[in-house]
């Protein structure tokens, strides 16, 4: 029996018509089986934050100057940030990365935004972290970033993986209007243009028309996959990253779980992509790992129930719903 | 201003761009509005589970059999209930009302569940609940339900106040097949047959058609809302509840929050005729306050983000996206 197996027959005997707890049971018996256990209790919960900067902001493409991004990454670490409130809130560990702040990336307007090289040392970077925090204990990961910019450089990727249109995967970001979304999708169009890529080689893609943090975030979905650590996806960026991890190694797919929907419309485009369907749908649209640290105490919930919730039989409650 | 007004500039004010934690906003903003401050802090959190019997479960619209009430008594006094751990991971107190476990009320598919003394003697109770957690400083409260064919009545229920018909009102509840939820709404059509109940008498209806765990539960949301608690509705046998106090006290409403959609058809009846949007949609159909409980960190995180969340202008972030 596998350990979901065990762990969906667990949830059978709890003291409650079989599967009245919905998504609550499913997410418990997905993480059972990422954990390589029937009751995995409730597991600690870290968010990786990884900030970077974006040649393509030269293009305007976002509501607010590329400096934001390093005042940001001091606001991570003075804990005064969305990302850091919501992880204390949750009980989860906040780690930030500084993925190239003020060394951005080449725009990718015009070519490349890194060498090949460059994409494979950051993913190591985050593969590394990955480790580290299974080695620390930690059982479930979220995937935060910062990077003013990168909503730009997610929309490349995900039409490039997902061989859609720029216009469909370009919203307003973190405030554009109606004539910035259409000027962003023009540029992700030139992005395109700019850089014949191969979507059967997501490393290249990456490459291509990524970006330091999502490619370290890559890096922590794979790490965290290949170390039974649930890969809790966060907005439309980190979830294109997990999309390169996928399709870099389709097995890591099965350790990830959306923590949200965001209305940004490539999101969606990521998630069905990826065969996703998240937990929570809360019109968040700040990324940082805000909708993952959420997202926690309800994977932990689940688990919860897995532990501490009387079986039918230990209560001596009436059986009579199978 | 208005404490939701000075909780929106405050929102306003933080590191992120305007309105992009989306509900998290709004709720946070609606918190201080219920509890008359623009920055009230995680709040602390009772649920409170009422548990009766219905003489109407005697037409066979439950899976399980009339004692299972008692048993789940039994059951969330040990703590082994699913409201019991998830109470516990929210960090929510329990309070388990024994709302006349064992001694049912009438069967409505003959004529009145109770007197209106009756009824209003539950809705009393839960008042002095709702003042007596005021009293102890909590300022969430969620309602959560227990009882054998209580979703019969909150069928019947909700089809008389909102002018709906049963069939729209009934659904598998615990586990009935199709035709189990077929007959379901023949007692429902029954019920309003053989009392005559005018929709603008909710106390009537609910003497009529309630139990007295919805009573009690009534009793809760008025009381809690005439002492700035907020109110956390559960699935559709508290919603119906809340309800009725909403019909009582209009007033009442804006204390509201709903915790979750449940597949159940009636609790979108429910849900639209209040005009309530839920926080979660995760397919739990338990009752007992289960979607309460996981709701309840969301809506500390959203006072945390209030409290601790960094502005602008302390964390010299540059805010170029008004």
């Amino acid at each position: 029996m596998t350990a979901a197996e065990a762990a969906r027959r667990a949830f059978d005997a709890k003291t409650k018509p079989r599967g009245s707890l919905g998504r609550l049971e499913e997410l418990g018996v997905q993480i059972a089986e990422i954990a390589g256990s029937p009751d995995p209790g409730p597991l600690r919960a870290a968010i990786v934050v990884a900030a970077g900067d974006h040649g393509v902001a030269a293009e305007g493409v976002s509501a607010y100057p590329a400096e934001v991004t390093r005042q940001m990454l001091a606001n991570f670490e003075a804990g005064g940030a969305a990302v850091c409130v919501l992880a204390r809130a949750a009980g989860a560990a906040l780690r930030v990365l500084d993925a190239g702040v003020g060394e951005p990336t080449e725009n990718i307007a015009n070519g490349p935004a890194m060498s090949r090289e460059d994409a494979s040392a950051w993913i190591d970077r985050g593969v590394g972290i990955a480790e580290e925090l299974a080695a620390e204990g930690f059982g479930i990961v979220g995937l935060g970033e910062m990077g003013i910019g990168n909503s730009t450089v997610a929309a490349a990727l995900t039409a490039a993986l997902a061989g859609v249109d720029p216009a469909a995967v370009c919203g307003p970001g973190t405030g554009l209007d109606e004539a910035g979304v259409a000027h962003k999708a023009e540029v992700v169009r030139r992005a395109l243009a700019a850089n014949s890529v191969d979507p059967s080689d997501p490393v290249g893609v990456l490459a291509a028309l990524g970006g330091f943090e999502l490619a370290a975030l890559c890096g922590v979905a794979l790490g965290a996959a290949g170390n039974r650590i649930v890969v809790v996806l966060d907005g439309f960026i980190s979830s294109a990253a997990a999309f390169v991890a996928a399709r870099m190694q389709p097995a890591a797919l099965a350790a990830m779980i959306a923590a949200h929907r965001s209305p940004e419309p490539g999101h969606s485009v990521v998630l069905d992509a990826l065969g996703l369907e998240p937990v929570l749908d809360l019109e968040l649209r700040l990324g940082e790992g805000s909708g993952a640290a959420l997202c926690v105490p309800i994977l932990n919930a689940s688990l919860a129930i897995l532990r501490e919730m009387a079986t039918f039989e230990a209560a001596g409650v009436t059986d009579a719903g199978r």
